[in-house]
């Protein structure tokens, strides 16, 4: 299993654990140096807040752990793709890698819709790598919206 | 003085407060039925965090004002053409109604880049009015920017 599987198997997790909170079930963690500083899960509904989607959460937590607005040295582990709003930050924060599990057709924003990433305003492109855990992550989103139906 | 004026001058008195503190000056307000329900400036500096723009500072506050993630009755007014992280977080939390002064070529991301609103999974569109209190606000980014160099 490599370190890729490992830290989306985090990320898996927080998405588990958010669906059982009634959250869409979606996890993120931030990886450095091989360390991991914050992982969470959404918690849009708990916190009445449309910004607390988990790479959000995530990003907000490592960037107080490190008293800096911007993470170069950092790679995020996200179950889904990031959404614009999510893209948006990734990008502010200059991540450097964000390795993603399923495509979001509906509410995306790396692979489809505004493509975040594509525009000549975008300040930093971040490697993404997608893919990852994709089948997992696919399957909670189904199960979640299947039994909210 | 239209109703509009006025609450883009408490925008742009946000937006000079944060110039004050050494924060990118722009301001916003919330406003639902002509009441101010919070006012923010840019606070990324102060809290390290790149997400700490001042619409994501006022959406937030509003919602935890109403326990919802979502604001369909409320208007927006901020000193400068929102950013892309800005634009989708406006159009996750439903917010009615965008007035914005300046626009942003460099960084904005609602009537340049990606066009948030302007895309098919863009899952609500607020209507947009430009240009209010736009010479203030490009003069204050200007001084702030010139002061920097």
């Amino acid at each position: 299993m490599s370190e890729f599987t490992t830290y989306m198997d985090l990320a898996l997790t927080e998405a588990r654990a958010a669906a059982h909170r009634g959250e869409t079930p979606v996890g993120a963690v931030i990886v450095q140096d091989g360390c991991v500083l914050a992982m969470a899960g959404n918690r849009t509904r708990e916190l009445s807040d449309p910004s607390a989607h988990a790479e959000m959460l995530v990003i907000r937590e490592a960037c107080r752990l490190m008293s800096s607005e911007r993470l170069p040295d950092m790679d995020l582990y996200v179950t889904l793709e990031p959404c614009p709003m999510c893209a948006a930050t990734i990008s502010a924060a200059r991540i450097r890698r964000v390795y993603y599990g399923a495509p979001d057709p509906k509410s995306g924003g790396v692979e489809q819709g505004p493509r975040i990433f594509s525009h000549p305003q975008c300040h930093h492109k971040p490697e993404v790598y997608a893919g990852i855990g994709e089948e997992e992550s696919a399957e909670l989103l189904r199960d979640f919206f299947a039994t909210r139906r």
